[in-house]
């Protein structure tokens, strides 16, 4: 089963407002095993309504719109749908009901503009719009199915969970369809892809892989196609299994979860506290933890040490210590993780130095040179990173890498 | 002046990643004074691709590509392109170079696959990529344009407003667009618009007022057009000179500068220093500094103090006066600031202390409430404010405020 999605809206060519519709409505219709071929966004024009339309038929059985529903004169596409089906507009009294209703909450008096809002055309299936004023419009022609929808996010959402998922699933007779999203940390997308290459190419043919890399992450999507759901929800886990053999280290969790959350669920499992100590991520590591709700069960708190005084008057880094080895070392990182484990009095303490860059880079220590170091309890660990990026990525990878030192310690 | 856009990426189609890249791009097409007409969101699937930009041809002088260059087997833009062009794969050396230096940076050996991205079609232009292995291409056909660029946002944008935008106006020949961002915080965007509106009503016709409000932000966006670029600088120069007159204590900068930019100019010429004591804020404060190049000639440190004993421990509030007002109060935000300013021993000090929710709130605190200190060199000044949004949004909206009441202070 195949869908395409049209999103109607001057605002959105003007790139004043981000398509949002567009990827949630594409979330749903795979959620319940339609695949969307296409999305497309256009203005408020009735040739290219039509246009659109007459293409999205010959790709796709089921065609969901979005936009054009209000009340002003920009808004065309309901008169544009009922001249493309060959339809006149009729009133519609449940519809004028809840236009008069909505009105009557917000203390507006109802116009004739509004009366218009309750005119629809003969052909389709009016949907009840429960948030808005503007009903949605159900149509058939040649087993098709086309959708008229509001283009406000709220209720467009209703309409589409309440209605018009329902309604499909009932309509046609449809292949289910298995997503598994692997989070991975670490490893560049090129060499991921050489590593699991075998693996990849071995991959029964229902069962696609997609690379998604974002700085720092690159997901593996697995999605599974066929009549049985069982059977593809198992075997999915079968070549995640595998998968887990070749990459161990690097996976740190699965379908979208960030590796903060997933540090988060192991330092409260464990009864763990964590605090850093930070110098070139200045704080981002923080931001990042105290960004999940309930992270003051396991965060007490940070130094962001940004310059060496600092280091040494509330870390207690020797200045000594910085003066002969450089603020970016491995003396220094570890008595800054040390240093923060002893002040802060936590369990872990992760400490970072390194260059962020623009400026400060040596050809010993380029731009993008971190180091890392985890005290807990027993040996501080520390690894050295060459990431070689812009500041803003620097400062992503760093904080990212010493999430999964720290995820690697409390899984291991 | 016409053009279309196309992203190109499963991962658009299964909604897992919200097509940020369609409304960027429409945005500087716009700016630069090109409509866009449609933008069209297909799979990794080289049919897709070429039936795709022959429906756009017919429409636009102009087609924008992003997406599907990477070095996966799901990536199939390039190979669609050459076909379509009728063009051969050739290497290119000064792409392998930019791989080889981004791998090198990153200590990486380069593989096969990587060797692959330095192919593309003999046909095109390629455009370098600063930012990443993958180079865009710019191919002509009867006088119209098609350019393929990466998906990677920050990789396309930097190709794209360097690059492809110069090109394009000195390909075609464009009317002059004129713009300037006024950058403005604390005041929402329904009491601006009354607070200026005759203003706004007596412009000139060819100058257009857009309002682009962020969480926090306002932007106020003046766009003239017409032949003469000079004419157009002085004149919507003129009118932000009757406009600072309007709303003095709200402007912060011009043209998307970001209050941490302002802040770092401001400090570096007043040879001030600055520290933060976070709770609510949990880093991202001293996050948004240091993520200024050169932050470090006015940033010292920062305490993040998540617990009561944080508080209490580094920075020397009274564990009675967190009792007796608890710690979302202004007694205790005035401590963690004056703390801050004599630990860590800077001209000014920002504390945050606040409930972000989404637990945590009372009757008598609600989630969003949040009291900010700033200590400096007389009397401490406190601001309590009621955000009442979500954890993130507070979170972002309270940072914003402590950084503007400094900026306030600064330029008094």
């Amino acid at each position: 089963m195949k869908a395409e999605i049209i999103n109607i809206g001057d605002e959105l060519l003007i790139g004043q407002v981000v398509n949002t519709n567009a990827s949630w409505m594409a979330a749903q219709l795979n959620k319940s095993g339609i695949s969307v071929v296409q999305t497309t966004t256009i203005a408020d024009d009735d040739e290219a309504i039509k246009n659109t339309l007459d293409q999205a038929f010959k790709r796709a059985e089921i065609v969901l719109i979005s936009g054009g529903l209000g009340p002003t004169k920009d808004d065309i596409t309901k008169k544009t749908l009922a001249e493309y089906f060959d339809s006149k507009l009729v009133f519609h009294e449940p519809a004028f009901e809840q236009v008069k209703k909505i009105f009557a909450a917000r203390r507006f008096s109802v116009s004739e503009v509004n009366r218009r809002q309750a005119m629809i055309p003969e052909k389709c299936k009016p949907l009840f719009n429960k948030n808005g004023t503007a009903p949605g419009m159900w149509f058939e022609q040649d087993g098709k199915v086309v959708v008229s929808m509001p283009g406000v996010p709220f209720e467009m959402k209703a309409m589409m969970e309440e209605q018009v998922i329902p309604a499909i699933i009932s309509h046609f007779q449809m292949e289910a369809i298995v997503h598994k999203t692997v989070m991975t940390t670490g490893m560049p997308e090129s060499m991921l892809a050489e590593k699991i290459g075998d693996w990849e190419n071995n991959l029964p043919s229902y069962i696609k892989l997609a690379y998604l890399p974002q700085p720092g992450i690159v997901r593996l999507r697995l999605s599974g196609r066929g009549d049985d759901r069982k059977k593809l929800e198992t075997e999915i886990q079968k070549q995640i299994e595998k998968l887990k053999l070749l990459i161990p280290e690097i996976i740190f969790g699965y379908d979208d979860v960030s590796i903060e959350e997933v540090i988060g669920q192991l330092l409260l499992k464990s009864k763990k506290t964590v605090s850093t100590a930070e110098s070139c991520t200045g704080g981002y590591i923080a931001h990042l933890i105290t960004g999940i709700p309930g992270s003051s069960g396991y965060f007490e708190g940070a130094v962001v040490s940004y310059s060496n005084r600092i280091k040494t008057e509330l870390l207690g880094v020797p200045a000594e210590m910085i003066e002969k080895h450089g603020a970016v070392s491995r003396e220094v990182v570890i008595s800054m993780a040390e240093g923060a484990r002893a002040k802060l009095k936590t369990d872990y303490s992760i400490a970072v130095s390194g260059i962020a860059g623009p400026d400060g880079g040596t050809e010993e220590k380029p731009v993008g040179t971190v180091w890392i170091a985890l005290a807990g309890n027993g040996d501080t660990k520390t690894q050295l990173f060459h990431f070689g990026e812009h500041r803003g990525r620097n400062i992503r990878r760093s904080a990212l890498a010493a999430l999964n030192m720290l995820r690697v310690e409390l899984t291991e």
